[in-house]
Protein backbone atom coordinates (compact mmCIF):
# COMPACT_ATOMS: atom_id res chain seq x y z
CA UNK A 1 0.00 0.00 0.00
CA UNK A 2 0.94 3.53 -0.56
CA UNK A 3 2.96 5.20 2.25
CA UNK A 4 3.20 8.99 2.81
CA UNK A 5 5.05 10.73 5.46
CA UNK A 6 3.48 13.60 7.10
CA UNK A 7 3.59 15.94 9.77
CA UNK A 8 1.42 15.12 12.59
CA UNK A 9 0.25 19.05 12.79
CA UNK A 10 -1.33 17.75 9.39
CA UNK A 11 -3.92 15.82 11.41
CA UNK A 12 -7.08 17.26 12.79
CA UNK A 13 -10.05 15.34 14.35
CA UNK A 14 -8.37 12.05 12.70
CA UNK A 15 -8.34 14.06 9.10
CA UNK A 16 -5.09 14.38 7.49
CA UNK A 17 -4.93 17.56 5.44
CA UNK A 18 -2.39 16.91 2.44
CA UNK A 19 -1.40 20.56 0.60
CA UNK A 20 2.36 19.74 -0.82
CA UNK A 21 3.62 18.04 -3.43
CA UNK A 22 1.99 14.81 -2.00
CA UNK A 23 -1.40 16.01 -3.89
CA UNK A 24 0.32 15.37 -6.88
CA UNK A 25 1.70 12.15 -6.38
CA UNK A 26 -2.04 10.99 -5.08
CA UNK A 27 -3.67 12.12 -8.07
CA UNK A 28 -1.29 12.06 -10.86
CA UNK A 29 1.17 9.61 -10.23
CA UNK A 30 -0.42 6.98 -8.22
CA UNK A 31 -3.89 8.21 -10.00
CA UNK A 32 -6.00 7.25 -6.92
CA UNK A 33 -9.73 8.03 -6.02
CA UNK A 34 -11.84 8.45 -3.21
CA UNK A 35 -11.90 5.23 -0.86
CA UNK A 36 -8.63 4.27 -2.05
CA UNK A 37 -6.36 3.52 0.72
CA UNK A 38 -3.00 4.75 2.32
CA UNK A 39 -0.99 4.46 4.89
CA UNK A 40 0.20 7.76 6.79
CA UNK A 41 3.32 7.90 9.14
CA UNK A 42 3.91 10.96 10.95
CA UNK A 43 6.67 12.13 12.78
CA UNK A 44 6.33 10.92 15.57
CA UNK A 45 6.71 7.31 14.73
CA UNK A 46 3.05 6.92 14.50
CA UNK A 47 1.78 4.54 11.58
CA UNK A 48 -1.94 5.21 10.12
CA UNK A 49 -3.99 3.11 7.73
CA UNK A 50 -6.19 6.07 6.71
CA UNK A 51 -8.55 6.05 3.09
CA UNK A 52 -9.05 9.17 0.92
CA UNK A 53 -12.34 11.12 1.61
CA UNK A 54 -11.83 14.27 -0.47
CA UNK A 55 -9.71 15.12 -4.19
CA UNK A 56 -10.16 18.86 -4.94
CA UNK A 57 -7.43 20.60 -7.10
CA UNK A 58 -4.79 21.78 -4.25
CA UNK A 59 -5.86 19.49 -1.53
CA UNK A 60 -6.37 16.13 -0.32
CA UNK A 61 -8.25 14.76 2.48
CA UNK A 62 -7.97 11.37 4.35
CA UNK A 63 -9.55 9.83 6.99
CA UNK A 64 -7.68 8.07 9.22
CA UNK A 65 -9.07 4.30 9.91
CA UNK A 66 -7.18 2.83 12.11
CA UNK A 67 -3.51 3.27 13.62
CA UNK A 68 -1.24 0.48 13.13
CA UNK A 69 0.96 -1.67 14.83
CA UNK A 70 4.12 -1.73 12.65
CA UNK A 71 7.58 -1.66 13.42
CA UNK A 72 10.15 -1.46 10.29
CA UNK A 73 12.82 0.31 11.74
CA UNK A 74 15.86 -0.91 13.40
CA UNK A 75 16.06 -1.69 16.99
CA UNK A 76 19.02 0.62 17.23
CA UNK A 77 19.48 3.78 16.47
CA UNK A 78 22.90 4.23 14.74
CA UNK A 79 23.97 7.73 13.08
CA UNK A 80 26.69 7.92 10.08
CA UNK A 81 29.47 10.95 10.79
CA UNK A 82 30.49 11.01 7.06
CA UNK A 83 33.29 13.34 6.11
CA UNK A 84 31.77 15.80 3.35
CA UNK A 85 31.49 14.03 0.09
CA UNK A 86 30.35 15.86 -3.34
CA UNK A 87 26.57 16.49 -3.82
CA UNK A 88 25.81 13.08 -6.27
CA UNK A 89 27.61 11.06 -3.62
CA UNK A 90 25.69 12.26 -0.56
CA UNK A 91 22.07 12.31 -2.07
CA UNK A 92 23.48 8.65 -3.29
CA UNK A 93 24.43 8.01 0.20
CA UNK A 94 21.53 9.30 1.79
CA UNK A 95 18.85 7.87 -0.22
CA UNK A 96 20.48 3.88 0.28
CA UNK A 97 21.18 3.86 4.09
CA UNK A 98 17.71 5.43 4.61
CA UNK A 99 16.41 2.40 2.77
CA UNK A 100 18.86 0.64 5.14
CA UNK A 101 17.31 2.16 8.18
CA UNK A 102 19.68 4.23 9.53
CA UNK A 103 18.93 6.52 12.17
CA UNK A 104 20.54 10.07 11.45
CA UNK A 105 23.10 11.10 9.01
CA UNK A 106 25.38 14.00 10.13
CA UNK A 107 27.91 15.63 7.38
CA UNK A 108 31.32 16.68 9.16
CA UNK A 109 33.57 18.93 7.38
CA UNK A 110 37.11 17.19 7.43
CA UNK A 111 40.71 17.88 6.02
CA UNK A 112 40.37 15.78 2.89
CA UNK A 113 37.22 16.62 1.64
CA UNK A 114 37.82 17.47 -1.89
CA UNK A 115 34.20 19.86 -1.10
CA UNK A 116 35.57 22.60 0.63
CA UNK A 117 32.75 24.85 0.74
CA UNK A 118 29.43 23.69 1.98
CA UNK A 119 26.17 24.35 0.20
CA UNK A 120 23.30 23.34 2.55
CA UNK A 121 20.87 21.41 0.13
CA UNK A 122 18.87 19.76 2.84
CA UNK A 123 15.62 20.66 0.98
CA UNK A 124 16.55 18.70 -1.87
CA UNK A 125 18.31 15.91 0.58
CA UNK A 126 14.88 15.95 2.73
CA UNK A 127 13.10 14.99 -0.45
CA UNK A 128 15.16 12.00 -1.12
CA UNK A 129 14.60 10.99 2.62
CA UNK A 130 11.20 11.47 2.57
CA UNK A 131 11.01 9.26 -0.90
CA UNK A 132 12.61 6.40 -0.08
CA UNK A 133 11.51 6.30 3.56
CA UNK A 134 8.10 5.70 1.34
CA UNK A 135 9.20 3.12 -0.46
CA UNK A 136 10.94 1.42 1.71
CA UNK A 137 7.88 1.15 4.29
CA UNK A 138 9.95 2.85 7.16
CA UNK A 139 8.20 4.03 9.92
CA UNK A 140 10.17 7.20 10.56
CA UNK A 141 12.42 9.32 8.70
CA UNK A 142 15.76 9.46 8.52
CA UNK A 143 17.36 12.71 10.87
CA UNK A 144 19.87 15.08 7.78
CA UNK A 145 21.55 17.05 10.17
CA UNK A 146 23.24 20.58 9.88
CA UNK A 147 26.68 20.02 9.03
CA UNK A 148 29.43 20.38 11.91
CA UNK A 149 33.00 20.70 12.28
CA UNK A 150 35.59 18.01 13.41
CA UNK A 151 35.66 19.24 16.84
CA UNK A 152 31.94 19.60 17.31
CA UNK A 153 31.79 15.77 16.09
CA UNK A 154 34.52 14.63 19.12
CA UNK A 155 32.17 17.30 21.22
CA UNK A 156 29.31 14.69 20.33
CA UNK A 157 30.57 11.81 21.92
CA UNK A 158 29.36 11.41 25.00
CA UNK A 159 25.34 11.77 22.99
CA UNK A 160 26.21 8.09 21.94
CA UNK A 161 26.67 4.66 23.50
CA UNK A 162 28.92 3.87 21.04
CA UNK A 163 31.39 5.56 19.06
CA UNK A 164 33.19 3.91 15.96
CA UNK A 165 35.73 5.19 13.15
CA UNK A 166 35.94 3.02 10.22
CA UNK A 167 39.67 2.68 9.29
CA UNK A 168 41.82 0.42 6.70
CA UNK A 169 45.12 0.33 7.91
CA UNK A 170 45.19 0.66 11.94
CA UNK A 171 44.48 -2.32 14.22
CA UNK A 172 41.17 -2.55 14.02
CA UNK A 173 38.60 -4.22 16.53
CA UNK A 174 35.39 -6.62 14.43
CA UNK A 175 32.63 -5.49 14.36
CA UNK A 176 31.36 -9.16 15.65
CA UNK A 177 33.33 -8.48 18.94
CA UNK A 178 31.99 -4.99 19.48
CA UNK A 179 28.53 -5.97 19.19
CA UNK A 180 29.07 -9.23 21.39
CA UNK A 181 29.28 -7.08 24.11
CA UNK A 182 26.77 -3.90 23.38
CA UNK A 183 23.70 -3.48 25.39
CA UNK A 184 22.73 0.68 24.40
CA UNK A 185 20.70 1.96 21.60
CA UNK A 186 22.91 5.11 19.94
CA UNK A 187 25.88 3.79 17.93
CA UNK A 188 27.59 6.59 15.89
CA UNK A 189 30.13 5.58 12.92
CA UNK A 190 32.10 7.91 11.67
CA UNK A 191 33.36 7.50 7.80
CA UNK A 192 35.82 9.65 6.13
CA UNK A 193 35.82 11.76 2.74
CA UNK A 194 37.21 10.51 -0.29
CA UNK A 195 41.02 10.87 0.58
CA UNK A 196 40.30 9.32 4.40
CA UNK A 197 40.69 10.51 7.68
CA UNK A 198 44.03 12.70 7.88
CA UNK A 199 46.46 11.75 10.46
CA UNK A 200 45.47 14.79 13.07
CA UNK A 201 41.68 13.23 12.78
CA UNK A 202 42.97 9.88 13.57
CA UNK A 203 44.54 11.05 17.03
CA UNK A 204 41.75 13.01 17.92
CA UNK A 205 39.07 9.81 17.50
CA UNK A 206 41.70 7.57 19.51
CA UNK A 207 42.41 10.41 22.28
CA UNK A 208 38.52 10.87 22.23
CA UNK A 209 37.92 7.05 22.66
CA UNK A 210 36.30 6.58 19.61
CA UNK A 211 36.81 2.31 18.47
CA UNK A 212 38.77 1.99 14.39
CA UNK A 213 36.53 -0.67 12.85
CA UNK A 214 37.48 -3.05 9.61
CA UNK A 215 34.96 -3.13 6.99
CA UNK A 216 36.67 -5.93 5.04
CA UNK A 217 39.81 -6.79 3.42
CA UNK A 218 39.10 -4.54 0.28
CA UNK A 219 39.30 -0.84 0.08
CA UNK A 220 35.58 1.00 0.03
CA UNK A 221 34.88 4.00 -1.38
CA UNK A 222 33.95 6.95 0.68
CA UNK A 223 29.93 6.67 -0.68
CA UNK A 224 30.00 3.16 -0.06
CA UNK A 225 31.42 2.55 3.26
CA UNK A 226 28.45 3.64 4.76
CA UNK A 227 26.12 0.87 2.97
CA UNK A 228 28.34 -1.73 4.36
CA UNK A 229 28.22 -0.18 8.18
CA UNK A 230 24.40 -0.29 7.70
CA UNK A 231 23.79 -3.54 6.30
CA UNK A 232 25.98 -4.80 8.50
CA UNK A 233 24.63 -3.37 11.69
CA UNK A 234 20.74 -3.84 10.92
CA UNK A 235 21.70 -6.78 10.07
CA UNK A 236 23.09 -8.16 13.21
CA UNK A 237 20.92 -5.83 15.66
CA UNK A 238 17.20 -6.91 13.71
CA UNK A 239 15.45 -9.57 15.19
CA UNK A 240 14.42 -11.66 11.80
CA UNK A 241 12.18 -13.74 10.87
CA UNK A 242 12.57 -17.71 10.89
CA UNK B 1 50.20 1.91 -4.33
CA UNK B 2 48.90 2.24 -7.75
CA UNK B 3 47.14 -1.13 -9.02
CA UNK B 4 46.31 -2.45 -12.76
CA UNK B 5 44.92 -5.79 -13.44
CA UNK B 6 46.36 -7.17 -16.66
CA UNK B 7 45.78 -10.60 -18.67
CA UNK B 8 48.64 -13.05 -17.37
CA UNK B 9 49.48 -13.18 -21.74
CA UNK B 10 50.97 -9.60 -21.18
CA UNK B 11 53.54 -11.11 -19.10
CA UNK B 12 56.43 -12.13 -20.87
CA UNK B 13 60.29 -13.03 -19.18
CA UNK B 14 58.76 -11.14 -16.25
CA UNK B 15 58.30 -8.44 -18.19
CA UNK B 16 54.65 -6.98 -18.45
CA UNK B 17 54.24 -5.00 -21.52
CA UNK B 18 50.74 -2.84 -21.31
CA UNK B 19 49.51 -1.26 -24.48
CA UNK B 20 46.01 -0.54 -23.31
CA UNK B 21 43.91 2.69 -21.52
CA UNK B 22 46.13 1.46 -18.80
CA UNK B 23 49.16 3.65 -20.59
CA UNK B 24 46.77 7.23 -20.43
CA UNK B 25 46.37 6.20 -16.95
CA UNK B 26 50.00 5.23 -15.69
CA UNK B 27 51.26 8.62 -17.88
CA UNK B 28 49.01 11.09 -17.71
CA UNK B 29 46.58 10.31 -14.77
CA UNK B 30 49.47 9.18 -11.79
CA UNK B 31 52.49 11.05 -14.25
CA UNK B 32 54.50 7.92 -12.98
CA UNK B 33 58.19 7.83 -14.11
CA UNK B 34 60.82 4.76 -14.56
CA UNK B 35 61.67 2.84 -11.51
CA UNK B 36 58.04 3.87 -9.88
CA UNK B 37 56.46 0.74 -8.59
CA UNK B 38 52.87 -0.63 -9.38
CA UNK B 39 51.17 -3.47 -8.24
CA UNK B 40 49.78 -5.80 -10.87
CA UNK B 41 47.58 -8.41 -10.93
CA UNK B 42 46.66 -11.18 -13.74
CA UNK B 43 43.39 -13.33 -14.48
CA UNK B 44 44.82 -16.04 -12.53
CA UNK B 45 44.98 -14.29 -9.01
CA UNK B 46 48.27 -13.49 -8.94
CA UNK B 47 49.58 -10.49 -7.52
CA UNK B 48 52.86 -9.05 -8.16
CA UNK B 49 55.41 -5.98 -7.49
CA UNK B 50 56.77 -4.41 -10.27
CA UNK B 51 58.39 -1.69 -11.15
CA UNK B 52 58.33 1.17 -14.69
CA UNK B 53 61.32 0.23 -16.62
CA UNK B 54 59.93 2.04 -20.15
CA UNK B 55 57.09 4.44 -21.21
CA UNK B 56 56.80 5.28 -25.00
CA UNK B 57 54.59 6.89 -26.38
CA UNK B 58 51.37 3.85 -26.80
CA UNK B 59 53.61 0.89 -24.44
CA UNK B 60 54.52 0.90 -20.61
CA UNK B 61 57.07 -1.85 -19.68
CA UNK B 62 57.23 -3.12 -16.06
CA UNK B 63 59.40 -5.28 -14.86
CA UNK B 64 58.16 -7.73 -12.16
CA UNK B 65 60.19 -7.41 -8.71
CA UNK B 66 58.45 -10.11 -6.63
CA UNK B 67 55.23 -12.17 -6.55
CA UNK B 68 53.03 -10.94 -3.58
CA UNK B 69 51.50 -13.17 -0.97
CA UNK B 70 47.95 -10.95 -0.18
CA UNK B 71 44.41 -11.88 -0.81
CA UNK B 72 41.73 -9.65 -0.36
CA UNK B 73 39.09 -11.84 -1.85
CA UNK B 74 35.86 -13.16 -0.20
CA UNK B 75 36.45 -16.70 1.26
CA UNK B 76 33.46 -17.49 -0.46
CA UNK B 77 32.41 -16.80 -4.13
CA UNK B 78 28.64 -15.04 -4.18
CA UNK B 79 26.98 -14.79 -7.49
CA UNK B 80 24.39 -12.47 -7.79
CA UNK B 81 21.52 -13.30 -10.44
CA UNK B 82 19.55 -9.93 -10.38
CA UNK B 83 16.74 -9.34 -12.80
CA UNK B 84 17.76 -7.48 -15.51
CA UNK B 85 17.25 -3.60 -14.77
CA UNK B 86 18.14 -0.33 -16.16
CA UNK B 87 21.39 0.95 -17.48
CA UNK B 88 22.23 2.81 -14.79
CA UNK B 89 21.05 0.79 -12.10
CA UNK B 90 22.91 -2.20 -12.87
CA UNK B 91 26.29 0.22 -13.78
CA UNK B 92 25.88 0.96 -9.86
CA UNK B 93 25.92 -2.05 -8.60
CA UNK B 94 28.37 -3.64 -10.75
CA UNK B 95 30.55 -0.59 -9.49
CA UNK B 96 29.24 -1.04 -5.67
CA UNK B 97 29.71 -5.15 -5.48
CA UNK B 98 32.72 -5.32 -7.18
CA UNK B 99 34.39 -3.20 -4.12
CA UNK B 100 32.58 -5.52 -1.74
CA UNK B 101 34.22 -8.34 -2.71
CA UNK B 102 31.32 -10.07 -5.09
CA UNK B 103 32.68 -13.22 -7.27
CA UNK B 104 30.01 -13.11 -10.35
CA UNK B 105 27.35 -10.65 -11.76
CA UNK B 106 24.83 -12.95 -13.60
CA UNK B 107 21.48 -10.64 -15.36
CA UNK B 108 18.43 -12.51 -15.57
CA UNK B 109 15.53 -12.12 -17.80
CA UNK B 110 12.72 -11.88 -15.80
CA UNK B 111 8.88 -11.08 -16.37
CA UNK B 112 8.72 -7.89 -14.42
CA UNK B 113 11.83 -6.63 -15.60
CA UNK B 114 11.31 -2.75 -16.60
CA UNK B 115 14.24 -3.44 -19.52
CA UNK B 116 12.64 -5.42 -22.09
CA UNK B 117 14.98 -5.56 -24.84
CA UNK B 118 18.61 -6.65 -23.42
CA UNK B 119 21.51 -4.82 -24.83
CA UNK B 120 25.18 -6.14 -24.42
CA UNK B 121 27.25 -3.16 -22.95
CA UNK B 122 29.67 -5.65 -21.34
CA UNK B 123 32.85 -3.74 -23.02
CA UNK B 124 31.29 -0.63 -20.64
CA UNK B 125 30.79 -2.50 -17.34
CA UNK B 126 34.04 -4.71 -17.40
CA UNK B 127 36.06 -1.43 -17.81
CA UNK B 128 34.00 -0.40 -14.52
CA UNK B 129 34.40 -3.81 -12.93
CA UNK B 130 38.38 -3.18 -14.06
CA UNK B 131 38.35 0.28 -11.72
CA UNK B 132 36.76 -0.50 -9.11
CA UNK B 133 38.51 -3.50 -8.62
CA UNK B 134 42.05 -2.10 -8.83
CA UNK B 135 40.65 1.01 -6.58
CA UNK B 136 39.55 -1.64 -3.70
CA UNK B 137 42.69 -3.88 -4.27
CA UNK B 138 41.06 -6.84 -4.91
CA UNK B 139 43.18 -9.51 -6.31
CA UNK B 140 40.78 -11.04 -9.31
CA UNK B 141 37.83 -9.07 -11.49
CA UNK B 142 34.52 -10.07 -11.06
CA UNK B 143 32.85 -11.82 -13.24
CA UNK B 144 30.16 -10.53 -15.36
CA UNK B 145 28.21 -13.05 -17.31
CA UNK B 146 26.09 -13.06 -20.41
CA UNK B 147 22.57 -12.27 -19.52
CA UNK B 148 20.13 -15.76 -19.09
CA UNK B 149 16.51 -16.42 -18.94
CA UNK B 150 15.06 -17.57 -16.09
CA UNK B 151 14.75 -21.23 -16.88
CA UNK B 152 18.45 -21.26 -17.44
CA UNK B 153 19.09 -19.66 -13.82
CA UNK B 154 17.06 -22.74 -12.63
CA UNK B 155 19.06 -25.07 -14.91
CA UNK B 156 22.20 -23.78 -13.24
CA UNK B 157 21.32 -24.46 -9.64
CA UNK B 158 23.39 -27.70 -9.68
CA UNK B 159 26.85 -25.45 -9.76
CA UNK B 160 26.18 -24.14 -6.42
CA UNK B 161 26.66 -24.99 -2.96
CA UNK B 162 23.38 -22.93 -2.02
CA UNK B 163 20.82 -21.44 -3.28
CA UNK B 164 18.79 -18.47 -2.14
CA UNK B 165 16.59 -15.69 -3.33
CA UNK B 166 15.39 -12.61 -1.54
CA UNK B 167 12.01 -12.30 -1.04
CA UNK B 168 9.93 -9.95 1.09
CA UNK B 169 6.86 -11.64 1.69
CA UNK B 170 7.22 -15.03 1.88
CA UNK B 171 7.98 -17.26 4.95
CA UNK B 172 12.23 -16.45 4.96
CA UNK B 173 14.93 -18.25 6.33
CA UNK B 174 17.52 -15.68 8.29
CA UNK B 175 20.38 -15.64 6.93
CA UNK B 176 22.53 -16.59 9.70
CA UNK B 177 20.68 -19.83 10.09
CA UNK B 178 21.90 -20.77 6.96
CA UNK B 179 25.12 -20.03 7.26
CA UNK B 180 25.20 -21.18 10.38
CA UNK B 181 25.74 -25.07 8.78
CA UNK B 182 27.05 -24.02 5.58
CA UNK B 183 30.22 -25.43 4.68
CA UNK B 184 30.28 -25.09 0.81
CA UNK B 185 32.11 -22.23 -1.42
CA UNK B 186 29.92 -21.37 -4.18
CA UNK B 187 26.46 -19.05 -3.41
CA UNK B 188 24.31 -18.02 -5.60
CA UNK B 189 21.75 -15.25 -4.42
CA UNK B 190 19.09 -14.10 -6.82
CA UNK B 191 17.65 -10.65 -6.55
CA UNK B 192 14.29 -9.64 -8.60
CA UNK B 193 14.16 -6.54 -10.42
CA UNK B 194 11.90 -3.49 -9.78
CA UNK B 195 9.16 -5.24 -9.49
CA UNK B 196 10.23 -8.23 -7.85
CA UNK B 197 10.02 -11.72 -8.71
CA UNK B 198 6.24 -12.60 -10.57
CA UNK B 199 4.46 -15.51 -8.32
CA UNK B 200 5.62 -18.06 -11.12
CA UNK B 201 8.75 -17.39 -10.78
CA UNK B 202 8.48 -17.64 -6.78
CA UNK B 203 6.99 -21.03 -7.98
CA UNK B 204 9.84 -22.19 -9.87
CA UNK B 205 12.63 -21.28 -7.18
CA UNK B 206 10.43 -23.12 -4.78
CA UNK B 207 9.92 -26.05 -6.65
CA UNK B 208 13.85 -25.93 -7.44
CA UNK B 209 14.93 -25.82 -4.40
CA UNK B 210 16.03 -22.28 -3.82
CA UNK B 211 15.39 -21.16 -0.35
CA UNK B 212 13.85 -17.68 0.56
CA UNK B 213 15.91 -15.18 3.13
CA UNK B 214 14.88 -11.42 3.89
CA UNK B 215 17.22 -8.83 3.88
CA UNK B 216 15.46 -6.74 6.81
CA UNK B 217 12.14 -5.07 7.62
CA UNK B 218 12.53 -2.89 5.14
CA UNK B 219 11.66 -2.71 1.25
CA UNK B 220 14.87 -2.58 -0.49
CA UNK B 221 14.92 -1.41 -3.86
CA UNK B 222 16.62 -3.71 -6.27
CA UNK B 223 19.77 -2.06 -7.04
CA UNK B 224 19.71 -1.68 -3.06
CA UNK B 225 19.60 -5.41 -2.22
CA UNK B 226 22.94 -6.64 -4.06
CA UNK B 227 24.48 -4.89 -1.73
CA UNK B 228 23.09 -5.96 1.54
CA UNK B 229 23.91 -8.86 0.43
CA UNK B 230 27.41 -8.55 -0.37
CA UNK B 231 28.34 -6.40 2.89
CA UNK B 232 25.93 -9.19 5.00
CA UNK B 233 27.43 -12.32 3.63
CA UNK B 234 31.13 -10.91 3.35
CA UNK B 235 31.29 -9.81 6.96
CA UNK B 236 29.60 -13.18 8.36
CA UNK B 237 32.59 -14.95 6.13
CA UNK B 238 35.50 -13.09 6.00
CA UNK B 239 37.98 -13.86 8.97
CA UNK B 240 38.64 -10.22 10.53
CA UNK B 241 41.31 -8.94 12.15
CA UNK B 242 41.07 -8.66 16.01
Amino acid sequence: MQRYFIDSKQILNNIVTITNSDVHHIKNVMRMKVNDEVIVCDNLANTYLSKLISIEKDKVLLEIIDKINENNELPIDITIAHGVVRREKTEEVIRRITELGCYEYLPVLMKRSVVKVYQDRSERQNKIIKEASEQSHRNRLMILSSVISFQELINRKDEFDLCLYAHFNKNVKSIKKIIENFHGRKILVAVGPEGGFADEEVLKLDEAGFIPITLGKRVLRTETAPLYVISVFGYEFESFID
